[in-house]
């Protein structure tokens, strides 16, 4: 029995959480949005005695007498492909209108790896006719001068797509900078109202987050059936598991999202027929975790220390590779599955928005 | 493997689904996030062979075997304490600020149900010192005109709630009026801005839907603990489904949504923690459905014809209860259940919007 204050009409054979955002009753807010929401505790994902980040992930000599051996799903071709498409349509654009589609990125800070991404991002709109700029501010900027700069480039008719790249430093409010940008330019599909489009059926985002909109893509392209499969999306940024998990509903999957407080998150991948990761970890999903012949799309992009390697670290995905492929029945590698994926859709977002802001459709 | 012309860089070993909406790297507007929405293919729930819309729904001699019975948790007793904390609210805010809070309805045709509902919810307010008013519009009236009632009632500063009351006849566009409803005065949380902040982690919606804060409220007042339980949301409805799945992982429960294309929804029910039904079929889910000790809130309001009652009808809810109650730890009747506690979340979200429109936080 609860027998807690805040039990208020009987009790239940279970044992209470003394819960931080409980409403009580008595309190004048009590009711109000903000105490329904639960606590923005921290995705920290606590591994399980069946892995370990840099442990060896090699098969096991059990897993090395089973024969199948996965499809693998080569992003690099998929995104060339992409690619052309977006060049041939962006020369028809220029022809019929004389414009072509603009990016703009706001960059705060020294942060090296944020510096290297935007030169991936520019060097991809470079080789397909989109322009770009970036609108670099220092580490110690105020949040209004960030805003300043979104505002701005909000008005910019040259401007079809701005990127606020992320992570920004701890003093600036992320949301708060995220919603400024103009829903008709946000690329990156991060803005709330784009999101709640994409939750809600019969609605339409002006975009999809570049990562979902590229899982999405690889399914689609490999006709892995989507209609009725059991997905399961581990991990729930809104970068990647969050808007991946609602595009998967919205291709009515039954879709269960796994994270870091889901007690023994291997249990429900072992059923699912699509395996999303988007964890962050090195080699956090094995190959155990599979059902055989399921598809797996893993968006991780982990660097590991190496030093056989010329930059003394390589890259991995969230996924023990050596392993999901004797399980899986198609799988994307890491490097060269769905990054380059998700870059060819930044690109289409940002065609796209030109050609709404152009009348080019 | 698949051998389709659309699997573009090898296959899979697994039947491809030939799906309307798969992007064809040759179509200019292949990339275009349209094509990557799915199909809005309707939920129509077909049942499996273990239950029947309408048939007897009583324990079987096995079943009442079993001793264990659900504590009920009663929506009435619940709601009658969060409204007569709404009235001391409002009592204080007309002392302080000198006004009150005010909801409009917009009304649109005969249908005698809306009429209903739209009834209960001005008598709702009336009891809690809320001003309404309804402004009815005939069936056959343009969608210029519907909007032009919402544009003026945005604009009006003594109404902090709008509700336009669905369904929508339909040539009228449902997601281009919610869309024109002010996200300040948005009580049914079904703008997308309020949906898309209600999703993404670390935002705040200005109102979440009321029967999904409902289902909230009746959780952390029983003390069922939500953090990392598994929940099944069976149902994904803009007003219950969809917002309870989002709340849930708010509250780091591991969610799973169940909807009309899942196979075996029962295998998926049988693991739940926590039980979230929005169907809108009487008796759909069977006790053999739950694991014993799962927590159990039924949206359902079905309406099942009865010669015994003086209407013609009973309501019943989308649970077969008598089954229910001899699995579950805890369960919601119907009617009595979430029911009052949705339409005093309603209040509730109205005199936020007043308090904000007042300064009065």
């Amino acid at each position: 029995m609860g027998g807690g204050k805040r039990v208020v009409w009987g009790t239940l054979g279970k044992a209470t959480l003394r819960y931080s955002s409980l409403p009580t009753p008595c309190s004048q807010s009590s009711t109000s949005a903000a105490n329904y929401l639960g606590a923005n505790h921290p995705d920290v994902w606590i591994r399980g005695s069946n892995g370990g980040v840099g442990t060896s992930c090699r098969p096991s000599s059990a897993s090395q007498t089973v024969t199948r051996t996965a499809s693998v799903i080569y992003g690099k071709s998929i995104a060339a492909t992409i690619k052309s498409q977006i060049v041939r349509e962006i020369r028809q654009m220029k022809v019929v209108t004389g414009n072509h589609p603009g990016l703009a990125v706001v960059l705060v800070g020294e942060r090296r790896e944020s510096h290297s991404f935007v030169r991936i991002k520019m060097k991809a709109c470079d080789e397909v006719g989109i322009a770009s700029l970036t609108k670099e501010l220092p580490s110690d900027c105020t949040e209004d001068e960030v805003l300043d700069v979104v505002s701005s480039l909000n008005k910019d008719p040259s401007v079809h797509g701005i990127i606020v790249q992320l992570p920004l430093s701890k003093h600036l409010d992320e949301e708060r900078i995220l919603s400024v940008v103009s829903p008709e330019k946000d690329v990156d599909g991060f803005h709330p109202l784009n999101m709640g489009n994409l939750a809600m059926k019969g609605r339409e985002p002006l975009f999809i987050p570049c990562a979902a909109k590229g899982c999405i893509d690889l399914l689609l392209r490999s006709g892995v059936e989507i209609v009725g499969k059991k997905a399961v999306v581990i991990g729930r940024s809104k970068i990647v598991g969050l808007p991946t998990s609602l595009l998967l509903q919205r291709h009515h999957a039954t879709v269960s999202v796994v994270h870091a407080f889901t007690k023994n998150p291997q249990d429900l991948t072992r059923e699912a027929d699509i395996v999303i990761t988007d964890v962050g970890l090195p080699n956090f999903v094995r190959g155990s975790w599979l059902k055989p012949g399921a598809v797996v799309i893993d968006t991780g992009t982990n660097a590991v220390k190496d030093p056989n390697s010329k930059h003394g670290f390589h890259l991995t995905g969230d996924v023990c590779y050596e392993e999901a492929v004797r399980v899986a029945s198609a799988i994307t590698p890491v490097p060269g599955g769905l990054g380059p994926v998700a870059i060819s859709m930044l690109l289409s977002n940002i065609l796209d928005s030109a050609k709404r802001a152009y009348g080019f459709i």
